[in-house]
């Protein structure tokens, strides 16, 4: 359904952080030829590397977990920006990919994808525009995107009437929290914003959205109780605008759902209307997971899913930023060669996992529970340890870190490897 | 001197976050001439842009700066990873091109600058092996990086003892502070690491380093003195290692500083030695400046430069991201389309400046004093506003930042606007 081929043909060469520095440019197709050994030093350093085996565990986990419940998957994209992992997940059965802005639906559609969420608000006179080319270049485009004022509703109706239109936008009315993100804060706001779009020449109403990932703290009882509070709220809303005829399409769409809590989403959100209805979950951290604030949530959703979850291998992070021991100037303290450019530091810092000495080890070494990354800088990382437990100059450290978004985004190209660290293709990004 | 070329005629297309979503892909040197309008709505928000005439300005004053001085200036090029804007303050006189890693110091390479100091320890095979070959490729590159200790030239001079070498690596002798980050703590460390690199077979000493930047508060008196310890420090080991012939050029190098307090080291790091002394600088942030930390950073530096320099306008914030009011969904609240995606955050939020609304304004008005960003999400931002001075949904927001280095890594193309916020060119980074 994707085609990959512009970017599969594409050169990658030094410029780009993480090739190897005196390698030939090369097609992303004739990387994995090239048996590049992280370990071995063949690719500078620091690095951010996808685990094969982690990554493909992870999309078989969420294609059963969401057949399991019955709900949908439109994984979102903007976690990795990557078309070949937004291709994966569709292979896994995903219904769709969500993304955050159109420059984001505007690469969907490039590389093929036809079910787009866009989990944000629609304005702008670029925005719109494209929006509606892409509509009309391609017929077979189902597109959805967040509506939660009646002002935006008035902006994208001034922007979309001279423009020739030959099927309406269609989009989901968004319902927030009080003290929260976007979304209408009550029932009566949210039916207001529906009816307003239900008699709209612009925009049809394809259903209903909320999200409830900010909310989620891992208090699992606590996460339960706003979680279907906010279900409730949705389905209080669904069934008003269901009974007055203000849903347009064949189907009804209910979306939510982030990484941290989809379990309870997809046990709570379904619900019956007057048509079908569509479930999607929009869960985008899943795919690589991560060492750090998911892999403290999935134990919740583990916990709440039944015994044959919690037996079950859950999620593994598969996102590993590897640098070098380039100084220990004091006792307690070495220095690495990865810093806020490289490596996730907005919710944690990253997690030291895995100690490679060049000469001296044959594999990755677990790290002595004492390592810790203290701080970060632009281009270097501090690293903690206890005196008997110290690393050397040149030894190679192997980080998990926590949120894959915000690692993603710092590199142009991140490596796939084998459970030996040696490179088998390359994942581009488009941020 | 430098080539960008490639950089000229490499092509954009909407793959590339900012460009109009519906434009033709176009080389970089077309972009101009498209008189694109950020305030009519041509390119899609987020969008990061530099303004033309504060960039100029701020080579200008740099370049004044530096000349009064008598220092050199090998600008950071980590902040801004921008070969075209290399060139420009290559073409202000700067002596050289700071960079952080060997990747960095390659780009550098490609494009033409001759001389480059890595403010970094070299070690890896992949990366000992570049350094070399670019030194052997390229006669006329003068590169110098950092060594803080003898298990670093160890591990340098056994990478490089298989390889051909018409000359030697030159490594500046890093001295650091406890508590600090990199570089040799005391006298006795750096005296010996420079008696070892004397030594060396592979490596030649070649000067000196340290960095006072992570030790500035903005307190001057306090600043002064921390930076005068160090500065006298390096003094210390600089004699000694004159004394015994250690230095091995026809000139010595001493570089320091940051974009925080560059006049201190301006003032108290030059010398006199046996052979020429090259006092070099490193600030990079100077560039595009910024609207927090460096700009409260610079009223220390005027007040501590004279009274020309406290009546001449300062540094300007050159860099800004704009986005649009997505939604006002309660009082006091509004959600913009930016995130940690798109603009520092790890020093403080970004700092909203200018409000533009479409349709009403003619040109960019300043924002209320009660207009904050309070926090940021990956692709939204939270402004909080007192209740009479609301923005409206699709207002567009002018946010400065605070610290350009970790907002340039969040573009891979960022336009260059006039003051009319009409674009004028893309400067492409290479991260």
């Amino acid at each position: 359904m994707m085609n990959l081929d512009p970017i599969l043909s594409e050169m990658l060469d030094p410029a780009t952080k993480g090739y190897p520095l005196s390698s030939r440019a090369l097609p992303i197709s004739a990387i994995a030829a090239q048996r590049w050994s992280v370990l071995a030093g063949d690719l500078p350093l620091p690095l951010a590397v996808i685990r094969d085996s982690a990554l493909a565990h992870n999309h078989a986990w969420m294609r059963d977990f969401t057949a399991s419940t019955g709900v949908l998957l439109a994984p979102h994209g903007k976690t990795t920006m990557a078309p070949q992992i937004f291709a994966q997940q569709l292979a896994a059965g995903a219904w769709g990919i969500t993304v955050a802005n159109v420059q984001q639906l505007g690469l969907c559609v490039r590389f093929g994808v036809r079910r787009v969420i866009m989990a944000n608000q629609l304005l702008g006179a670029a925005e719109v525009g494209a929006v509606i080319r892409l509509q009309e270049e391609h017929p077979d485009l189902e597109f959805h995107f967040l509506i939660d004022s009646q002002a935006q509703l008035v902006s994208i109706e001034k922007l979309a009437a001279p423009r020739k239109m030959s099927r309406k936008l269609t989009a989901l009315v968004e319902l927030g929290v009080p003290g929260g993100r976007t979304g209408a804060r009550t029932y009566d706001e949210a039916f207001a914003v529906a009816r307003a779009v239900a008699a709209s020449r612009s925009v049809a109403l394809s259903g209903l959205e909320c999200y409830e990932g900010l909310q989620i703290k891992g208090d699992s009882d606590r996460d339960q109780a706003m979680v279907a509070g906010l279900m409730q709220r949705v389905h209080d809303v669904a069934l008003a605008c269901d009974r007055e005829g203000f849903f347009a399409g064949p189907s009804i769409i209910l979306s939510a759902g982030g990484s941290a809590a989809f379990d309870i989403v997809a046990r709570d959100l379904p619900m019956n209307l007057s048509k079908p209805v569509l479930t999607i979950l929009r869960s985008g951290c899943y795919v690589t997971h991560d060492s750090g604030f998911y892999n403290r949530m999935l134990e919740g959703v583990k916990a709440r899913s039944g015994a044959a979850w919690q037996s079950r291998p859950g999620l593994q992070p598969a996102l590993e930023v590897w640098s070098r021991v380039q100084s220990c100037p004091e006792p307690g303290l070495a220095i690495l060669t990865m810093g806020k450019r490289d490596a996730s530091f907005d919710l944690e810092m990253p997690i030291a996992r895995k100690r490679y000495r060049p000469g001296t080890d044959t594999t990755p070494q677990s790290v002595p529970a004492s390592w810790k990354i203290a701080n970060m800088n632009d281009q270097h990382a501090y690293l903690r340890f206890s005196a008997e437990e110290a690393p050397q100059v040149g030894d190679l450290v192997g980080c998990g870190i926590s949120h894959p978004c915000t690692t993603f985004d710092k590199w142009r190209a991140l490596f796939t490897v084998d459970d030996e660290y040696r490179v088998t293709g390359a994942i581009r990004t488009f941020f």
